[in-house]
């Protein structure tokens, strides 16, 4: 089944992309934005048809390798 | 209000960002996944109320800006 993991710079960490996307949304004349925040999606389609255990699978994959937890959150969501 | 945007790359599109991180997580023992597919995750604060409104804002953005419409399709969630 395909689980989706989106990972996001935790709040108080600097998000200087996402500022540079603000500028330009103001430059374009989107001038009714407060803040940008630029995450990361993964869409990984595992072998493993339990929704509970193909969670845990990504899960770990998000704390071993995808999300560096120091400056970056986590969040699983269930697609298919 | 808070509208998150996720954007990824259509079906038929290759995505060699998602085939390098699918070969690690076999590299480091994850040997359970079909596939993997990267994406860009958005999440952005409008100065709008209204749900509806809102979300109108930042599918225009992502069709104006965010998302390149040829190879990448997007969604549009309510965050808050």
């Amino acid at each position: 089944m395909k689980i989706s993991a989106i990972i996001t710079l935790k709040n108080d960490v600097l998000d200087p992309q996402g500022k540079v996307i603000h500028q330009t949304l103001d430059g374009m004349g989107f001038d009714n934005v407060n803040e940008v925040r630029q995450g990361k999606y993964f869409e990984i389609d595992v072998k493993e048809n339990d929704p509970k255990k193909a969670k845990e699978i990504v899960e770990n994959m998000c704390s071993k390798l995808l999300a560096n937890l120091v400056i970056e959150n986590y969040k699983i969501i269930e697609t298919q």
